[in-house]
């Protein structure tokens, strides 16, 4: 069988006549020489370009853009930040007047966080913190970084306490995060208690307080609890939100209340008993409450009882008895 | 413990405060809170930052150099041949001329092999071919893309056959491809009845064929192979070489040959009898036979043994005796 390269001289030197097959015989059909052929993947060679060319970055060659951010001003490559980020490629590619700006003005980010976002563009490399993850995440938000944008969520999620899930819960509302949303809305629900007891609660505007305890999952062992943080939570700015206690009302679960706790502390509150829609609540549970056989005609979202997850919480109850003749055996 | 973010809001919405611990309370020292940190490294993001940036180039958006090579002009990002290939970091960083143009002309690289070497660039791929290693390899030696040059090489590594590896050894050794030159080599040493036989060692120059076998690796039963091979080499161009002759026996072990072969091939060979040193040879050769007991004080390069590696050739000798009583036992 013919192999590749043959050695053939003429006055210059070196001339090679390639005249090669397939190395292997059981590959062939019989009498086909098939051409040799070896595809060659290069693992390490993406990152091995990305690090020669964030030094040329550091060294400032080769950059044909400066971003300025604030005070900063930082060099870079088009075609590095359009790769990595949506959004610099719209400006780059497209018809904008910084697609032909080497100095390109970048306002609504936060000058450190823009450093850190262009260091994870060329070096794969970014470490959340406490101290920027509040600038980082709405700036990776807005160059669209995905990944960057994942790993905030993830280091927030690392982060939930029932001192600062409310907070983080807002902040991944407000940069639609639905993830982490949804992460931090079930521990919420989780550590209710701890969490109504918190700074942060006694903040949450109106529509957020309904919303946490509208849900089904509230974990709580009974609904005072539930009342006593909307009392609470009214009671800390009384003058403003006093008019919003009906609203906030209606999404306690009045009827699940025990008649002691509606009747001596609910109907008896100040505050309910001087406002006509709350007190049409408070009949409306103790109508529930009075008339037992006529409760299926009364179901509605307050009689609904709340189905809380409570994760390992299983009570064992085990019995037996001795039979009289049981005794230690040695 | 306090943790990170929490709620404030004010007339225009979510202000976050961060007052963050580390989550891990065993990490802490008692009453020192650290911030916490969440070093975050992208597997995937170098690939797919240059993924994106031969999308652009397929598009020829945001390149910046055109290059000129043959007839073809390939599109390109100075920045990343620049990354890939020390030859363009000095033509593009450099005070050359080229990098201020925005066509540059490329020669003495073979089209095709540059298309090759760029898509390699922002792809890390390369399918190595017998019709293309030949102007491939060349090209990745001139840019220094040594990981091309190491698939070109192992990729000729596994083409080695008697009839090719003289002209993948000269190749080796025109591209300075040490350690392909170096098992081409071994190679040939290996398989020299093979080797001898083909239409490349009929084509050797002298210096090559004198490489070769004054080896001591050579693997040969008798230097009766070595003698013919020389002559079989003088004789294909029989005019040209003749002079050659004197110069390439000395590197034939003319005392290890058998005083019969000796005196009637070699003596007797009208081109070895009509030149003067090949006659002195032949005496050499003659006189260390003769005198064995002088031999010791006769020795140099041509009466030192062959020492091949013949791999999985050991004699085996196995000897017992039958004292007379062994017999069958049923």
């Amino acid at each position: 069988m013919r192999r590749a390269i043959s050695a053939r001289q003429d006055a210059t030197g070196m001339d090679i006549t390639s005249r090669c097959t397939l190395g292997d015989p059981n590959k062939l059909p019989e009498g086909v020489p098939q051409p040799a052929r070896m595809p060659y993947v290069s693992d390490k060679h993406p990152r091995q370009t990305l690090e020669v060319i964030n030094l040329l970055r550091k060294h400032r060659e080769l950059c044909d853009v400066v971003l300025v951010v604030g005070a900063k001003k930082i060099y870079a490559h088009r075609v590095i930040l359009s790769a990595c980020s949506p959004y610099f490629r719209a400006m780059f590619t497209g018809e904008l007047a910084e697609s032909r700006q080497t100095e390109v003005v970048i306002r609504d980010i936060d000058e450190r966080a823009m450093e850190l976002l262009i260091d994870f563009a060329y070096t794969s490399q970014v470490t959340v913190e406490e101290g920027n993850v509040q600038t980082l995440l709405p700036a990776a938000c807005l160059l669209q970084l995905a990944e960057i944008q994942e790993a905030c969520c993830e280091f927030l999620k690392r982060q939930l306490d029932p001192s600062n899930c409310l907070g983080i819960r807002a902040f991944a509302d407000t940069h639609s995060c639905r993830e982490l949303l949804r992460i931090a809305d079930k521990f919420t629900q989780h550590n209710f208690q701890e969490v109504m007891e918190s700074e942060e609660f006694m903040l949450l505007p109106a529509n957020q307080l309904i919303d946490i305890i509208s849900s089904d999952e509230l974990n709580v062992r009974s609904e005072e609890q539930v009342f006593n943080a909307v009392m609470a939570w009214v009671k800390y700015s009384i003058q403003e939100r006093r008019p919003q206690l009906p609203q906030v009302l209606q999404h306690v679960r009045l009827p699940l209340l025990s008649p002691k706790f509606l009747v001596g502390t609910v109907g008896s509150d100040p505050l309910i008993k001087s406002d006509e829609e709350c007190r049409d609540l408070v009949d409306e549970a103790k109508n529930y409450l009075l008339l037992p056989q006529e409760r299926p005609l009364m179901q509605g979202p307050r009689t609904r009882p709340r189905k809380p997850i409570r994760c390992g919480e299983v009570l064992f109850a085990v019995g037996g008895w001795c039979s009289g003749d049981c005794h230690f055996q040695c």
